[in-house]
């Protein structure tokens, strides 16, 4: 057991952080305030690799794992939390064409991708599936002459409207999820539509919309996969999405802990820093120990995936689950901290918890992993 | 003992609780996205009695007591908790005037207060005197003409810039809380300017800036009860407004809620709808109990401060402490409850975490309130 | 609405203060200790009207309220937790008779219920049914001569052993909460025998032992209100029954509290009283606060029982769930501030706390209060 | 990075599990309800080397690291916490000898201790002296001759009156950490004597009592490394000292999860198992999810103090603030799942609770460990 980052990991962690430090940090305010969509930003990561982190190298990837990606989405997460995430999908998004696409199709889109020329969307929840993801209801019906027609919409799709390519999962058989399959769908297609973009609580460095199929034609060339596949390509990427969701929001919690600490050492009340109150004291120590948990716990999970441990599944919803609650608390702790300031917009807090607080959601909510987990425990 | 609400005291519920459904919900979101002050609105309440609640009759006050404002207040925060909590402010000073005021001074401001022709904030903290208020430094100086001249800066203050009168707790004696004052500054006095409006993480339907003095040249007639009373007047009107933040609260986490409760019978996951789920009916169940013992907390601290029971500022902390914190559970469970649409504004859920998550914060943050509980406690 | 204490329950709360101050808590630590049930003790607080404290006074009962018995319970749980909970279970079985039962039933089991002449044990879970009560196996066969003949088993039984009357549920009819009737079963009855002694965490005060059931022939005329009732009396009997267990969780913590606060203010540690440390003062200010929400949620169930309100039955849910949850964590933070001391049995805080822990299983476990409160917030 | 065990290391876990199976498990309520001291079965520990864990072989120690004793602890503690918590102290005893002693003293003392034909005691907590050890005041006063005078008392000393060897941490110079001392003291020496036994909440199956000195003479070549090490030593043992008991909650918390999956899986209640219900499970997948995060936070420790690492003393804290927290919480949720059952002695789940329990106070209370941990963050 080992529990050091190697040498290259502690590069990756370096050359993420400064990214974030000099690309991210300082823009984020106002792209959550003004709803930026920063695709040059993007781009930028893309060129140090962060786009396709877990691709192959022959198609532009970087070749790295899953303990590296935590490591580098704490990172950027700390920068900008949201920005961070949708990284994360685009990655996640790439790793499945890498994973399941055939040679014509990796070479087909992950160049692209991986430079970030083009934009990836995950598109698996419906409004009226969301935890219960294997009763989707969008088709894919087979015209007979090389297509699939797709019918149906999906909810809450993170880069609805502005990426250029649309994994979707959809119906090509029978009920339940057997009769799933994945089908990349380009941006322009006819009978592809996007929503208004949603109004959400944080998150407004990404566009979020529904994503609607009306007889929308796609080559079935462009499904990833078997048929009937679908369910279990939109299952294994999510074990991945989750530890980089919950490296995201270590990166939130980290960056709201480093800037109390450095508050609570400025600010003074009652002729003291605030740092030396017991009260401060104790909720800062409480707060490092829980994200150091929360850390471990998704490196674990990482290492896991890495290793194709027969648990990963489990530890990965453990990690989502644990990250993104204990996470979510640390930022609020913060704010609290902050006081005043942590309510205003100037100090950075408040946004970080507008951001974090969609990880305990997506990707599979907190309580969808709390089915994951016992249904291993209870059969075992 | 009588834990019923009287006859007169459900009418008054019954009242808000229509305005809040007719005047105040049907506007929240817009306000809140588009940060409007809705003074009309505002004047709409005053219209009911809203704006003098516990302000005596002859001056166009409403007359009730502080349990009648605090059923008043979870009804109006129902609909509003941003707009609600504004009025709560303006009747906090609008009873400071009433009840340290002289005659001339009641006739003065009192009517225009009443019916919210004119608003009213309230001025203690400063930048630097948050929790530590007795250390404020905004100095008074009598100029011996009959004036006091001010000169300082106040912080986080709710109305700042809109506001036509500003209640100001500042310093015409020496060190600590005997040397303070509390003086009617008037908008439109030479040397009052305003900073720049607060980017909050919500209450955005209210207006926040830092409060400026140079050189600002205050009537001595202004001050309210006699010099060096500053302190006692703003810590006997924060009892007060921490039961009204107390039942904000309790209007946003019953909001959220009701809310919640209708959405868990509507919506179907897995088959059913959510609310078979056990997980489900855990989480209303502890919710409700939860809000249950808030309100009562809240309740039962109006009914101290209306008995002027020895124990209130303490109990007024507990309820404020309590109610603020639990409720904001409440929210954001609901907001969990409600998967990815209770990130969406359109739901509405998250509007009502944002503005419930400052009550923990403002008129003495819940440290101070623990504070306060302790210093008793060991007292005894 | 009303929240102080009438001169009368102020009464009450003193004798029950004065009674567990001299007869209860100088002796709890060796009842604890050696197992001892203390029948004199016990006879002694029936003697001041704590056995019968809401049945009619014709029969020698105190013609009490359930507000009153909240109070009263308190007091005695803040002197034996155990010894309390013991009273307050023969308390419900005495109403029991005295709601349920015909006048020659009451007069014949009463007085002596009244004066601890006799005690009773209330029988309703079996080792197979505990939280689904409703499904209990244990039949009473008319015999077709004036008596029923029981056969089964009850678990978990106070007072088993050592009782004189069991108010037993049992099956004299079909499946489900109809088929069930109540039965008085006096001791040496033949059939009626008692299980080993159960050893257990805490509740050293009193005997808890399995009752069984085998031919054991019991008058008809034992049976309380009609056949088919039992399921109803039995539940009726537990709103009540919670409330007093609540109460009985708010003694205990209010004991912690109180020597916890002594305790801070004497002991030192890195020179000065660890009552002047921050960590310390916001630990007891929590504790206090949580204790005012428990006793304000059980004294408002126990009104609510009292005028007979709709919603009572909910109300005992919340308080029972909200009290014994909160107040063992007021004595498990009692005991982290003794330090190793609460870990001793000398500071007696470790006792309460093995006493307070089954307030959160027995008389319908917390979860079961859950289904109860959810099954109400789903259906309005 | 590496997260898993070596195949020594699962060779390690296997031998303490079956030992933990065959010699502590069995025997566990009987030690418990009696309050044996298993001396017998500790020698056989000592057999399998479980006595001098990470003292140097030429001893008789078995030349293991702390991340190896942190996995055999948790098997003992899923056997039996209590006898598991007296070995690991034992342990930290014979390591002290084993680091800080010279050859003369390893040889005199190790061979014994490791075989645990010896036992040895930890004295640093005073009556007055709990979480402030610095300020210790039992003194050790050169006689001029050769010898100390030990003159004071010692507090809460497990294996105190039946140990062999008591590790004294005294004063021989002036006040604070400086001024301190280890003398090894053998049972036998005129002068020292013992309390009475400790009653406690749980750790019957280990001794607790007040160590006393009065004019106790001890040869100077009893002292442990220099005059004036003491407190620097006493600490550098409490670091290994936490991790085991850390791990000793994670046994404890283990064997409750384990015990409460399978008792889930077989009661049965409304119809179905208990393991069908919703909250059952996700109260399984919480205590799961924060078992492993706490192991993990326990192995990170121990693997930085076997590595040497300089923020291996915050790590210490961390984990056993963290572990011993998180693992009481998960006992205790295993206590009510099991319902009534949870609380009586014959399902061994209250034994852990009671054994538990004390983790969170002694070896540093975790108060103590939050002041740790916030010293270094306000330091970086």
């Amino acid at each position: 057991m080992d529990f050091e980052l190697s040498q290259d990991q502690r590069a990756i962690q370096e050359m993420a952080r400064s990214f974030a430090a000099e690309e991210l940090a300082p823009h984020a305010a106002a792209w959550d305030e003004h709803h930026v969509f920063p695709v040059e930003t993007l781009r930028k990561a893309a060129g140090l690799g962060f786009a396709g982190i877990y691709v192959r190298e022959d198609v532009g990837g970087t070749g790295l794992g899953r303990l590296d990606a935590a490591i580098l989405f704490e990172e950027l997460a700390a920068g900008c939390t949201s920005t961070a995430a949708f990284i994360s999908i685009h990655n996640m998004v790439a790793w499945m064409i890498d994973t399941f696409g055939d040679e014509e199709q990796r070479r087909r889109w992950l160049p692209d991708l991986c430079a970030m020329q083009r934009l990836a969307s995950y598109c698996l929840t419906e409004p009226g599936a969301g935890s219960d993801a294997a009763s989707l209801r969008t088709t894919a019906r087979p015209d007979g002459a090389g297509a699939y027609v797709l019918d149906g919409s999906k909810a809450f799709i993170s880069g609805g409207g502005a990426s250029d390519l649309y994994v979707v999962m959809c119906r090509t058989g029978g009920e339940g999820p057997g009769g799933i399959s994945t089908v990349v769908v380009e941006n322009g297609t006819e009978g592809l539509s996007f929503g208004k973009q949603e109004k959400k609580m944080g998150w407004h460095s990404q566009p979020t919309a529904v994503v609607s199929f009306a007889d929308c034609r796609v080559p079935v060339a462009n499904r990833l996969g078997q048929e009937g596949d679908g369910f279990k390509i939109a299952m294994r990427a999510l074990d991945g999405g989750r530890i980089n969701i919950a490296a995201c929001s270590l990166g939130a919690a980290r960056a709201c802990l480093e800037r109390t600490i450095a508050y609570a050492k400025e600010r003074r009340q009652f002729g003291r820093a605030i740092a030396e109150f017991q009260n401060t004291q104790f909720q800062l120590a409480d707060m490092a120990t829980e994200l150091e948990a929360a850390r471990l716990m998704t490196w674990c999970a990482a290492a896991k995936l890495d290793a194709g441990a027969p648990d990963a599944t489990v530890a990965c919803a453990m990690a989502k689950r644990f990250a993104t609650d204990v996470c979510f608390q640390i930022v609020d702790r913060a704010l609290q901290l902050h006081g005043g300031y942590g309510y205003i917009a100037d100090y950075g807090i408040e946004r970080y918890l507008r951001d974090a607080r969609v990880h305990r959601i997506l990707e599979g909510t907190n309580e969808i992993m709390r089915v994951i987990i016992a249904r291993r425990l209870l059969a075992d």
